[in-house]
């Protein structure tokens, strides 16, 4: 088996032989993924980061890998040695991408790049800033990454599944309709998905072919009278087939590019989301007038509907009683019986097999005991797993994926007899943020970007906060990174929240080399019955998760009046829902677990 | 003298003989300053609106004023019957300026503009615009508001004076080469300042062009070894150029034109900040290079030094005496000696002018009793005047220039002897937002808009809000908005809060023909002695303003703990500072004002 320091060396030489003096290589696959199947995980295998998000750069005599807050102790362990540095954006004096670039490409000088592995938006800004500096990029027809990668293996064949309008709410037909409806109103001849959830939800298809994400490798080409759906025939068994029937055509997945050549041979006006879609996309689709706003996919999608919701509160029930049954499990077996990181996500993931329409874990479980808890986004590996024992803090931030909903949650807990004086002030600062958030009301036009703060403000007020955002969008049935909003002041995309969005609230404390801690539910947006001066609706969130919070890590002199209240009832309302579904030991584990504060 | 309709037909008859479809009349003066000389007051003096903000276009067929919500009222009643209608920016369903455009001209029309009444930015904007409806503008080198003004007045000739070191901070030999360094930094040749405000920092001048605003009429022009200032020679007297010395070169007004010419003439590299150098100048620069970033000069004067600091707070010291004066002088008078808005307004400024340093008041007070003080921005007229009885709330919000700095608070006090529910709630939920944005902590790197949703929270839970940013940046003896941040979300310019920014904090409630509520205090930023775990400092507001709120408007179960404390140590802080300047009648008056509660 190669180092990463071998792999690097190899690249280089096939960099010289195409004359590019820096290649990079994006997370992203063909479909701007955030999660990719093995065959396209290129930025893995060249650096050993495993990370869901992270760009490496190769010089010619330079590496660097370039991570958000979550990864920044992850990237520094998963890196050491291998010559790859790490480049921790957004902090004071660290170089962004395009900014290192320009500084360290010289006149004369070209980036490789796989135009496949880059959004149109982001292959334009990284265009832009090599413009600036005199040098400019090449796409490569082949990805150098591959060409050096012996045994990478196939793209996945798994069958496809179509999801029944019970669960999804709206028929392929009515969704095509409303699709076409929006094209009609922006002049467009066809309208190019590429993002790999927006095809599931459209067309109501989930698949396998991606890790935690039930999507489908494929692409959808919208036009007035047609639908084509680029994808392996081998995954579409005939009754799902025939589900689709008249109104989808099957094309092969490789007849993607020819079909985009020809809307650009004839000149046609095509709608193409360009954060999704490739700059490889646009390329072949030169010719064309293109359309690069938010596709209409992206934001019908994000305002779930009646049945989704029904259906996201179903299965937080059962998540939540698989959580609970986990957390008192915990509690009887720390200190007695050997349990590890590994050992309780494993438990846990038997825990919520056991619940209806389980499809599998929505993401990685993230299972952090003590210090481990301080990695934001920590994936424990048998190298770093380590026995629990009974003190210290564990973070557990997991969540499954159901016919009827995707559920993501952390709770972090109290392993000891006592918590010291420290974590309580920080869990309750925490605590303060997510309630704060979670209460808060707001008049429709309003952005993710604007609530941030609250989550915040707790923690800013002693000099403390947490490297990543506040929440994120989640899909039903679908990716739990869901876009195109989140609940985080840099991210801001300017789309006001609307009714049906459904966010996470996860304003975290992290403490390196001593403990993290993290409170996560997903919450709901709805209006509240109040019609501002204006005429717009006022909009809140309705708690979606259901799970006791950990009041031992509570410092109840540093809550206010309305906020204790609000644990409270909310405890209160996690007993009710909860209790029916629990055996006698677990009940009374829950009883104590949500005794009011 | 003829009525607005009468100068509206007149300048179509213009627009005819110029052949354009439409006509823009912004705010602006040529330096895009909010508060202009009478001579360039050519949108009030074609519409009849008078408040600070608003553009008028004028189509052949049709008219209309662009407002946001602090005029929405007032260019209600300004404007009616002027067949000019209203369009109140931001609201659903009315179309922004470019959009109407794009609406309403049809190809092979044109708009007519004063390429000096538009900055850069909003000039292309409105070309965009108009590009994608296939029309144009034409920039017409005589304003057609002018050709038909016929009583029009003359540029003032007033004199200007030189602001020592002693309130400045900083000599103009250390400004212009912290400017030139930026200027090396970023490679340009040249820095053409045109903001009114910016001209006056950088050189120490201070003039009485603009009501309010303490500028003069000028542009600067600086290289890596010349500073030339254009402007009116009769305006500086002998002493004055003295003081500036070799180091300030001075040159005709009108000479600007060939001057930017010559740079365009000989491909110079020119720093022009887009927002504040107008279009015109831009077109005579053609054939430079421009670089259209935010000037240093505005970035350098938004961090106060500590003389500016020192002299905000004693102007402020003196500034609360006379809000004390007026305040204990109203609720003496009221019910037994007639008062109206105006002679209230009248007499604080006669309070305020016995203040050492005193220039002149920082902007036209808004002296609003019962349903005016809904009008956020009402101006009272002789013709909108009425006395004030002992009964329902007051709102007053002024300022005054003094030497050392720039001061602007409001105050709601109630008339009669109590309160409504309603209104305390409402006052409470103000001064729950006013405190709540008071005391947060940030670490460096937050912008304003960020925060704004912690002077709205309260509000927003009950379903109401105000339709006006929460705080804007405050000149020191300088203009009492001052550019480039703000505490508002819809006008963020990305912009982090840093140490030295002074801004007001002044959320508000308004119930449109019943009363309105503002609370405003003036804040400076400051580091707090905490350091982030990034290095990065954190930072907090000091309040400048000291002047006590009306606790009989307080509903004390509304607040919180802290909340009330914070008031409670503010009046605190408010007597001890007060009461020495005060007579034994007024400081009677302040023990009341100042008690806990």
């Amino acid at each position: 088996m190669q180092t990463v320091k071998q792999r690097v060396q190899a690249l280089r030489a096939k960099m010289r032989e195409h004359g590019v003096h820096a290649y990079l290589i994006p997370s992203a696959d063909p479909h701007q993924s955030e999660y990719v199947p093995p065959c396209w995980q290129r930025r893995p295998w060249i650096s050993g980061f495993t990370g869901s998000m992270g760009d490496v750069l190769v010089t010619l005599n330079d590496a660097g890998l370039w991570v958000d807050g979550r990864y920044f102790l992850q990237a520094d362990a998963e890196l050491k040695g291998s010559g790859i540095r790490v480049f921790r954006m957004g902090q004071p004096g660290v170089p962004s991408l395009p900014e290192f670039l320009e500084k360290n490409l010289v006149k004369g000088q070209v980036l490789g790049i796989d135009p496949q592995t880059l959004s149109i938006r982001r292959s334009r800004e990284i265009e832009l800033a090599l413009k600036a500096a005199g040098t400019g990029f090449v796409s490569l027809s082949k990805n150098l990454v591959d060409a050096i990668w012996m045994d990478r293996g196939e793209l996945p064949s798994d069958e496809v599944m179509a999801l029944p309008t019970r669960f999804a709410g709206e028929s392929v037909a009515s969704k095509l309709a409303r699709v076409r409806k929006e094209m009609k109103a922006r002049k467009v001849d066809a309208h190019f998905i590429s993002a790999l959830d927006g095809v599931a939800w459209l067309l109501n298809l989930r698949g396998r072919d991606v890790p935690f994400n039930p999507v489908l490798i494929s692409y959808v080409l919208v036009t007035a009278n047609s639908a084509v759906l680029f994808i392996d025939p081998r995954k579409v068994p005939a009754a799902v087939g025939r589900t689709l029937g008249n109104s989808v055509e099957l094309r092969a997945y490789g007849d993607v590019a020819a079909a985009l050549q020809e809307l650009g041979r004839e000149k046609k006006r095509v709608w193409v989301e360009d954060t999704s879609v490739s700059r490889w996309a646009a390329d072949l689709l030169s010719g064309a007038d293109l359309v690069t706003d938010l596709s209409p996919v992206t934001l019908m999608k994000s305002r779930k509907n009646d049945v989704e919701v029904q259906g996201m509160r179903a299965a937080h029930l059962r998540d939540g009683a698989a959580m609970c049954r986990f957390l008192c499990w915990l509690e009887n077996t720390i200190g007695t019986t050997k349990v590890t990181e590994i050992s309780a996500a494993d438990r846990l993931e038997e825990f919520r097999r056991t619940g209806e329409h389980f499809q599998g874990l929505s993401f990685r479980t993230i299972s952090g005991y003590a210090d481990h808890g301080a990695i934001i986004h920590y994936s424990v590996t048998p190298e770093t797993d380590v026995p629990m024992r009974a003190a210290g803090l564990y973070l557990i931030d997991s969540g499954g994926q159901y016919l009827d909903g995707t559920t993501d949650i952390t709770r972090t807990v109290l392993l000891g007899k006592k918590a010291t004086a420290e974590q309580k002030d920080r869990f309750t600062r925490v605590l303060q943020g997510h309630i704060r958030l979670g209460r808060v009301r707001f008049p429709q036009g309003v952005t993710g970007g604007r609530l941030d703060v609250l989550a915040r403000a707790a923690l800013w007020s002693v000099g403390l906060d947490y490297n990543h955002g506040t929440g994120h969008g989640v899909g039903s049935f679908l990716n739990v990174h869901e876009g195109p909003r989140t609940i985080s002041a840099n991210k801001d995309t300017g789309l006001p929240i609307e009714a049906g969005n459904i966010f996470s609230n996860e304003p975290g404390y992290y403490k390196p080399g001593g403990y993290g801690i993290r409170i996560e539910n997903l919450v709901l947006v709805k209006q509240n019955g109040v019609t501002g001066e204006n005429g717009l609706p006022y909009l809140e969130f309705e708690t979606l998760t259901v799970c006791p919070i950990d009041t031992r890590l509570v410092e109840p002199k540093l809550l206010e009046a309305e906020e204790r209240a609000w644990l409270n009832a909310y405890h209160k309302d996690v007993y009710r829902k909860l209790a029916p579904q629990l055996d006698a030991k677990e009940r009374g584990w829950l009883k104590r677990a949500c005794q009011g504060i």
